[in-house]
């Protein structure tokens, strides 16, 4: 079992930001270090819940990040050093991607 | 770009399943053949909007569909032949897995 890639599953009703993104060629240590850092930085958020997150061999990933509630994602995306990565993000490290901020109603898993 | 990796944004309010799961050792062929099956049955049913798959070398995936409302998720999840898979994926393909419905609010693109 390898269930430390998978979110907590708190009681809905909660918050997920759907990322799904195609990585551009270009800069692949600066984008390394950033995510790796964007992932040390969100879990410090107030009413950040966890994450999941993969992406295959031809660049293309999804994350899913877990909020308590909208206050809490706003107050993530309007980070400072956040804003500064999502701003690399659309100028170099991303050739497309769509968020989708969604409310979590029910969950059930495997066991 | 490659967009076709990426679902339609219709105007929301629509609904979002996440699917996180870590794909066991057994069945390579097998999963690969209902896997791709699974999405061509998905495609036709009633209030299907789309849906975004990636995995990674370790087999943790996420898949995300896409769905007009409650009534197509319940109606998707009792198809017949689905059903058939969700059992043998239980048994047989997942380690373990995540599912939540989500109610999609918002959403943005690169471009």
């Amino acid at each position: 079992m390898t269930a430390s890639r998978f979110a907590p599953m708190p009681a809905p009703p909660y918050y997920a930001v759907i990322f799904s993104n195609q990585r551009a060629a270009a800069d692949p240590a600066g984008y390394a270090q950033a995510a790796d850092r964007m992932v040390e930085l969100a879990a410090e958020q107030p009413g950040f819940l966890g994450a999941e997150s993969t992406r295959d061999a031809d660049g293309f990933g999804i994350t899913v990040s877990y909020w308590q509630d909208e206050t809490s994602i706003r107050a993530w995306k309007s980070n400072a050093e956040h804003r500064i990565a999502q701003e690399t993000g659309r100028e170099r490290w991303y050739e497309h991607f769509i968020t989708r901020v969604a409310k979590v109603e029910r969950a059930y898993a495997l066991k």
